[in-house]
């Protein structure tokens, strides 16, 4: 197998483009800007939905399912939000197809079947949520309600990536509903946790948690936490995000509770979720020039096995070594794939693996029969190494440890390496241009100063870190003073 | 606790809508023909998904996510099928809304954001996902392709009924691409065979394997194959269906494959697809008067243990023996919740439990901590029992057996008791009327006889069952030579 394609460093877009093609994630569909994800880059997306439904459960929520359309009426009742997706809406207007009279086998939109009222194919579903649980809320006794929906959203998007910027896309939300403020805050902050322990333990990638400023919050939030990634070329990537409503969709649906003494009060509200987005996040987190590094947490095959070998007989003898270790390794959770194929070389499955980011290949031949050994090849570092047949699941088990580790650690030099602290805006703009990475300066804390930047250099404020360290300084470009440092990029 | 809604004899259908409200399982939606899938309906579901998704993997399928969207052009391109589903599409047809200069805070539809190609809402998958297939499919090596997806559709239906006809509903299709007819055809077979094992052993279930009439067919496939239940109230419900395509996606798309000789031909195909259909007819194959029935191996919570106590010392006796037996139960892979809610007496949960169909509940109070025992009660004969706390564990499990194969013995004797051999037209409307089930009876096989009793009675054919029993005979309408018996019901 040989897969040709562009380095990071002579074209990291196109490089990108083309691994999610060539190992076979995702590619373009037929529908503009809509993504067909496939199924080795689904099976990755499974075990990222089983580790996160699991995490939610665990903080005590439950799944449900919302309507897909939201009635144009309620999407534009809480008005920021509305004003802040409308522009990217696919909409509804009819609800049947006709022949063409003029056209034997073609169909046309029946204009009879026009609908009174629009529908919007859902962006997000807060709208349509807050007008149901309306009907569920009248006491205390009925909050919290924990939720959480794993769905397909739409928003319309003239320029598309695979995974990073669709208009169609997979995700979770999350939409919780609160007695008090105090309540809906700590349920937004244990979500952001929640996602940064995820993004960190699982996908092996180091995130920065912190606080959205006014210019980036979600529309119809009155603060948006977020998990901010670096990826390789130095370029941030939002990871997740976890809002505090307020009490904004509770008194736009007019959603109110009798609290303990009998008095009616709004509800409280927080949104959160995270989306096939990820999956742009992990490849550009780890994978290099040979093609996908998947970490062993969420790769759909952790250990490969290819046999090396001339002939029939010589292929029993290693098969039958083959399936005891595969079975040795299932009996440890470890999922295990026995390449036996003859229709190709073992170089060209090597290189097969390798590219589709395995994280173990184990090679058995001959020599390693007489001798009990078998070649471990881990594809992080690329390195090879003979390891014993006896207690070889238990070398291999800590084997994935290590290389979910290394990754990890890996991805978190190169983040550090890549704050850089700058102190005059031609130092921002020099620095952004030639190095990139998160830019740690001071800013006045207006939302103009923070456009004037974007426009002059496409970087934003990704957050204020949470627990950011507080320090004098002035503005780099008013130069009005600050308290803090903030962290700007330029983003996907 | 006190549901007030009427019994299955006073109207099944009232039963049946307050049932699923009142048991929180869904509810209607803003969105007319919609539904919201409540937490406690979307466990039931999650419990199905991931016992099908098992099965689905266990013989060989892998996941993956389509488009939401069709192109019309797409959509169009096999005609039976476009025919089929024309006058049930949601249509997109704008991709952005504006505000409304007229009328401040409000949106409407920016005409200047009219797609050029409109887009159907898929009411079903063959076509985008054939027009994929199409690029992944050059020769045998290619084949077979083995894909399942689970996603929402929508087809716009003006009467609507929870989980039963829905405008949108959650389901799987599966899509699967091959060299020969015989395959494809073993293939749909053998998923036919997937969904009445899951039917009959998840669900509890019975259910009658069959061939679809050319009426009943999917618009698109050869022959469709189904099963098909019986509900309570003596009407059937199509519980699944797996399509044979035969070439029809392949030549609509243009989809040629080369074999081992180098010679070109079309692919072949099947789809087959389960749907929230299901939840509707699990609540009414086993659900009484007092709520809803669950079969073990699908419900939610298994157990519920409810303390009966006196204060609060009397109370915390029982929860730690209440806490050992759900440390015992869980570690035999039960789910049990222990409820110990000061806000609700006893009775109150009893009756939730009861009407949430919680197959086994058990009652601890001060006398059997002191006799070493609990109250075991059943959901399904609403039997109880007292059992010793030794052991209880072993005994719980293999009550829960014991209810799972009763409550699909009890399904599977009023299913025989209700297939009546009708020999004439006359007995054919008496039986209907009076009694409802399956009729077996005669038919001459052509679709002008099958649509005159339809149009007559209601019913149509269900099936054509598998390995019928080949006898001769007249046709009940025309009197025309038949060989065999079908079966006949008005149905879901």
């Amino acid at each position: 197998m040989s897969k040709q394609f562009p380095t990071r460093a002579q074209d990291y877009s196109a490089w990108y483009n083309e691994l999610i093609v060539k190992a076979d994630m995702a590619e373009h569909s037929a529908v503009k800007g809509c993504m067909v994800i496939k199924p080795y880059g689904y099976a990755i997306w499974e075990k990222m939905q089983q580790a996160l439904d699991k995490m939610f459960k665990d903080t005590g929520h439950v799944n449900a399912y919302f309507p897909l359309f939201v009635p144009k009426s309620l999407f534009e009742a809480e008005e920021k939000n509305a004003e802040g997706f409308a522009k990217e809406c696919a909409v509804v207007t009819h609800y049947r197809l006709k022949t063409d009279p003029d056209n034997k086998g073609k169909l046309i939109v029946d204009p009879e079947a026009k609908l009174t009222e629009e529908l919007v194919v859902r962006p997000t579903s807060e709208a349509i949520i807050w007008n149901t649980y309306k009907g569920w809320i009248q006491s205390y006794r009925d909050l919290p309600i924990l939720i959480n929906q794993w769905a397909n959203v739409v928003r319309w998007e003239m320029r598309t990536r695979l995974f990073l910027r669709t208009a169609e896309f997979l995700w979770q939300e999350g939409h919780t509903a609160h007695a008090t403020r105090e309540e809906a805050i700590k349920e937004t902050e244990q979500m952001l946790e929640v996602y940064a322990h995820f993004a960190e333990n699982f996908m092996a990638m180091p995130v920065v948690k912190g606080i959205k400023t006014a210019n980036e919050r979600f529309a119809g939030a009155d603060e948006t936490y977020c998990i901010e990634a670096l990826m390789q070329d130095g370029k941030a990537l939002q990871a997740g995000t976890s809002h505090f409503l307020g009490q904004n969709f509770a008194k736009a649906f007019d959603v109110k509770f009798a609290n303990k003494d009998g008095k009616l009060d709004y509800v409280w509200a927080t949104s959160w979720g995270v989306s096939t987005r990820l999956m742009g996040a992990l490849v550009m987190t780890h994978s290099d020039d040979q093609g996908l590094v998947l970490p062993p947490k969420l790769a759909p095959i952790q250990v490969v096995i290819v046999p090396i070998y001339k002939g029939e007989e010589q292929l029993a003898q290693i098969s039958e070594k083959a399936e005891q270790i595969k079975k040795s390794l299932l009996a440890k959770g470890i999922s295990v794939k026995y390449d036996d194929r003859d229709t190709q070389t073992p170089g060209w499955k090597f290189a097969d693996y390798e590219f589709k980011g395995v994280p173990v290949r184990i090679a058995i031949g001959p020599r390693d029969l007489a001798n009990g050994t078998v070649e471990v090849a881990r594809r992080d570092t690329k390195e090879k190494k003979v390891y014993a047949m006896d207690g070889l699941e238990e070398q291999v088990e800590n084997l994935l440890n290590e290389i979910q580790q290394n990754l990890y650690q890996r991805a978190l030099d190169f983040r550090n390496a890549n704050i850089h602290k700058v102190d005059s805006y031609e130092e921002f703009k020099k620095v952004l241009d030639e190095k990139g990475g998160f830019l740690a300066a001071h800013w006045d804390g207006t939302s103009e100063t923070e456009q004037q930047i974007k426009d002059e250099t496409k970087a934003t404020i990704r957050c204020i870190p949470l627990n950011n360290k507080q320090e004098e300084g002035k503005c780099i470009l008013t130069g009005k003073p600050s308290k803090q440092r903030v962290l700007f990029a330029r983003a996907y």
